[in-house]
């Protein structure tokens, strides 16, 4: 998961709810599902439970390819790897996008306190950040707004320090701040004339493994080595700081390095009777480098493969195809997901709907759709079925997934599943994720959910409200 | 905590309850502890659930010191912190005793699966093994028998792998089997003609934290190099080696180099009336170097500290003399406990009895004690005041700790308070031994507890056992 994705979610959702007011309510019968679509997404969620197509993709995925960061050789194993086992699991029709990005290399990284305190820290740099080899004194801000507060230049040779904590929420709340920190912190530091950028990692855990992830610098302004310190570090050197002047040495060896070209993987189980219409679901395909993406996010996309493998062996399919996305570089900017926007923008309308899991293996808690009126009742029969998986219908919360966002903001219908995200940035982003942190039970009711939603959205009456027009743009 | 404490504790438990059976019941008086002592027991107790010289002692230990491989300059610089320490905290006496050792080295390490499935792994090299470079097919072995029994020369050219879980326990029981594994397993491994050995860390956690720890060759065999996966690359290696050939890489740059002089460090408050004989408490003051040795062992050391500066500023001091000791370098071999015993041996009567904490921060939660029949009012008594703080009498449980084993062996008497080490585990030998992991309150009821024990001890009317005779040499 990236930057903004519960900020751009909450925005959508208001933006899109606007949008969709101000549409003529004419035209568009009411969308409704049958009776007996209802009745086999009942059989269906019982037997998704009991399924482990979801565990097997990413027990394969995370162990035979391991850890995927984008443009790397190991990205290109797992493009192959993931449409060779879309082709197994019986996809009728399964085929790459090209994604051209630009590629960054993390080679080494290391820091430590020198002087009458000396020894290591644990960091890990930030996506994005050049190398670099630095020592100077580390001055500390208990957050963001305290180091954007002081005058450009006056951090000439030092190296800035965020210490700020992010709060732990079942939604994942704590990462809007979390990430701005790691987004907007090194500008801020460049500004103040910082040598280096160094923050407490954006996650809640209490373990040497630092949090990476993507930051930026903007325009105009010189990149300076940028990194994140494992909680403990953090710790440590906010006393080390409060007892007196404090030089690091960080050496980074990192950088972009050309552009590389990736693949959206695409599997389709056919529809019955429409089947150039799509209900798409899906996760991304690439991880930060220092685990094995197991959360984040090989989980997404087996839980897409995982129901749509469900659908696809029903006795009757839906009228409607199960298209399923494992989405290119979303760690680095969406470029999956701007990339599949641009190519299908013209095909909004064929697209039918769309979610996406992008939030670990966590439970599922809460179902909102973006369904406009007359296609309200329709939401409500998917939320009668989810309910007995423990999933509330919250038609105010919630918003689309970092990779659909872009086509979300062309006018895509999309649905939202909701997972418990309270250990999620404990591992987020960290060799710690990996696939122990996984419970299959989780893994599976989420793919009930997945299964239920696609099955039923693919079966309705009626469409969802996709339709050309700007909403508005997505965050980045 | 080193290889075999709780075995150890076990042997030594039954070896002198044995011994001081078999001693003269007579000459001796019974016992006791006045009224008096009791009662300021009682009121000590309750003023150092409340002190904080503990936890400013370990915070500033592992700030500012930090990781201190014996051996290493940041060892000399603990041992010149703790002397200051000492005399800053207005102990009467502070003193240093050198101990010499073999001077072991970490300098690099890393490892990766090679081939189609090409990724890193976490490992860290256990203590005492040698660098290397070795690129090799893995064989997995299930637990340490298994590998034991295969034929010599049958694992010509691999790598041996013991995927051993270590069980959680309250009272770290399952470190018997798990520091086995790490003691014996890489001998093993040469004796079947493996190039180098890996093994699942000795923990209970599930991060990429590795736990590393002494390890030993036996005489005659040429060792190889040995080191210890995270619990989630131990899974990984584990999956990949049921799929088929699995080679990995393993580097590592460490190993012996000359010799290098340490020193216990050694503080006392005088006691009022009878100094020249001593209560001894302590903990060790070297850490493994990846951590920064908050719970092992620099709770230890703080607890004792904590205790002896709550005795020293009582109203009247206790009858005998409280003596703290550091020791140092017990991670590799018990260095500073056998050369303490060597230096002390002979002056066994005059340590009444000793107590060590190396077992973390967790609450104490149960005492025992060496103490004769002729004695057993008086540890009754002891354990009644120590009752209120949630420790119950055990006498058939606990030994003496790995430190004042060797001296233990010889003669000492010794008192256990055993600590909750359900997470200890967790925790131990790795980089996430922070001082985040201990909680202030239950240092504080260690505290209060090893106040009560060495106040009692030292004012009490009588010995608890302490004279000259082999009773076991403790193992190592």
């Amino acid at each position: 998961m990236r930057l903004t994705t519960t900020l751009l979610a909450l925005a959508l959702t208001t933006a899109l709810s606007a949008a969709h007011a101000q549409a003529p309510v004419a035209a568009t019968a009411t969308t409704r599902i049958a009776p007996a679509t209802v009745q086999h997404a009942e059989q269906l969620r019982e037997r998704a439970l009991a399924d482990d197509t979801a565990w097997k993709f990413v027990e394969g995925l995370t162990t035979e390819v391991g850890p995927r960061l984008a443009g790397s050789e190991a990205d290109a194993r797992a493009v192959k790897w993931a449409e060779a086992k879309f082709k197994a699991l019986g996809f009728d029709k399964v085929w790459t996008e090209p994604v051209t990005f630009p590629k960054w290399e993390r080679r080494s990284e290391s820091a430590s306190v020198v002087g009458a305190s000396s020894q290591k820290l644990t960091l890990t740099a930030l996506g994005g950040s050049p190398g670099g080899k630095v020592e100077a004194e580390v001055v500390r801000f208990p957050d963001l707004a305290s180091l954007q507060a002081v005058p450009a230049g006056s951090l000439a040779g030092k190296i800035a320090f965020i210490d700020y904590r992010m709060e732990r929420a079942k939604d994942g709340g704590g990462y809007g701040m979390g990430s701005r920190v790691r987004g907007a912190g090194p500008s801020a530091a460049i500004r103040a004339g910082a040598v280096a950028y160094l923050m407490r990692s954006a996650g809640t855990d209490s373990h040497r493994n630092p949090h990476t992830g993507i930051t930026r610098f903007d325009e105009g302004l010189t990149p300076i080595p940028s990194a994140a310190l494992g909680a403990p570090d953090a710790d440590q050197l906010a006393r080390l700081v409060a007892r007196g002047p404090t030089r690091v040495h960080v050496e980074l060896d990192c950088g972009w390095d050309g552009t590389a070209t990736s693949y959206n993987v695409i599997g389709e189980m056919r529809g019955r009777s429409k089947p150039d219409e799509v209900v798409l679901i899906g996760g991304h395909l690439d991880s930060w480098d220092l685990g094995t993406g197991a959360i984040d996010d090989g989980a997404g996309v087996a839980i897409a493969v995982g129901a749509a493998k469900m659908i696809g062996t029903m006795k009757q399919r839906p009228a409607r195809t199960i298209r399923v996305v494992a989405f290119a570089n979303e760690e680095q900017g969406l470029h999956g997901g701007r990339a599949y926007n641009d190519k299908h923008v013209g095909d909004v309308r064929k697209h039918l709907i769309a979610a996406e899991s992008d939030f670990g293996a966590g439970r599922i808690y809460a179902f909102n759709t973006s369904a406009p009126d007359y296609a309200k009742a329709a939401a409500q029969q998917i939320a009668d079925v989810l309910a007995p998986l423990g999933i509330a219908y919250t038609p105010t919360e919630g918003g689309p997934g970092p990779d659909i966002g872009p086509f979300a903001g062309n006018g895509l219908a999309w649905g939202a599943l909701r997972q418990d995200g309270t250990d999620y940035f404990d591992y987020h982003h960290t060799p710690d994720d990996t696939l122990d942190k996984i419970d299959p039970k989780a893994l599976a009711q989420n793919v009930a959910a997945y299964a239920v939603f696609a099955y039923m959205a693919a079966d309705a009456d009626g469409d969802f409200g996709s339709k050309p027009g700007k909403v508005v743009p997505p965050k980045e």
